[in-house]
């Protein structure tokens, strides 16, 4: 029903997350019918990330240059580390504002029915940065989800051994700001319960 | 938060009908992601579309040739052409399967407070197409919103003027089908009761 330059652009849109076929169709009307300069903007942007961003050399983050900011910043504090599994999950903590440390970027999950395995990870650059001593915590920040959880028992076990001065922690699990109790999963309330805190 | 480079690309992603700043963000870092391959045909999918597609010499729908593949279709009814404000109007009628003649694109609705006006539209051309007198009906499409009424009306007077043979005729107004009555508003039921035919 559409000229092939239009299903194909159609077509690339749909392979975007959360991007069904009829707003892909949307999509690439409305790059038709705007002005060539904005299509061509967003055609060099597309380029332009990928040509310029790779991961920060030591934390993996997401970098247009050798390392990231976060790395680069000198305010930050050299003691703490958080091990995330995405870039996007590093953004995520930086909105907090209640963290000042490094990070470090796994690059995803344990998870060895999808072939997810602890050498597809970047542990072994996590590792080493704990070698020099400096660092004296790491907090273990992977999704409260099986694979995530397989992974931060397996960076604690393995920092056990390899460098047992570092404290390894897990964050919180428990109830969302907000949340109602009649509404909250058995497994997330009970988990709220055991780790309830003094008041 | 972002590195300059990611920051252009959320904002151009966000620039795009229905996408918002979180949306944007997930996409460029899906982008991000991604192979450069993926990236690559997505960007040249945008930049071909603008260099190759075109209206249609004819009816202005979108076409990657002079003329759109409607009107270059032999099979279809040079007697019946079909007003319509959008290409994406195209897209719509032509997945009723239910009509066979030709289309003119109008590019808008009239809306004088938005400084569309009769000569913002494609109307020299479509009364151009009436004057061989091979048209015998026209069905104006345009959508059943106050400027889509004001530019049915406004053609229908013209056609009138120019070529009085030509029969001008709009798409029927009432339920959607899979409607409930208590649920369709007054103005909607009232053209559903004024449009009613016989069983």
């Amino acid at each position: 029903m559409f000229a092939p330059p239009i299903q194909r652009l159609i077509a690339e849109f749909a392979k975007l997350p959360g991007i069904g076929q009829r707003t892909a169709q949307r999509l690439a009307l409305h790059v038709l019918r705007g002005s060539d300069e904005h299509a061509s903007q967003l055609a060099s942007a597309i380029a332009e990330v990928k040509a310029q961003i790779r991961p920060c050399q030591i934390c993996f983050n997401l970098a247009d240059q050798p390392t990231c900011h976060i790395c680069r910043d000198a305010r930050r504090d050299d003691s703490v580390i958080c091990v995330v599994e995405d870039p996007a999950d590093v953004i995520s903590m930086e909105r907090t504002h209640e963290f000042h440390g490094r990070y470090h970027v796994l690059g995803g999950s344990l998870s060895p029915l999808d072939g997810v395995d602890p050498e597809d990870l970047r542990l072994p650059e996590l590792f080493r940065r704990l070698r020099d001593g400096q660092v004296g915590e790491l907090i273990v920040a992977t999704n409260p989800t099986t694979s995530g959880e397989a992974t931060a028992l397996h960076v604690a076990r393995e920092v056990r051994e390899l460098a047992p001065s570092v404290r390894v922690t897990r964050l919180a699990a428990g109830l969302s700001v907000g949340a109602d109790l009649e509404y909250t999963d058995e497994v997330t309330l009970g988990r709220a319960l055991l780790g309830r805190r003094e008041l």
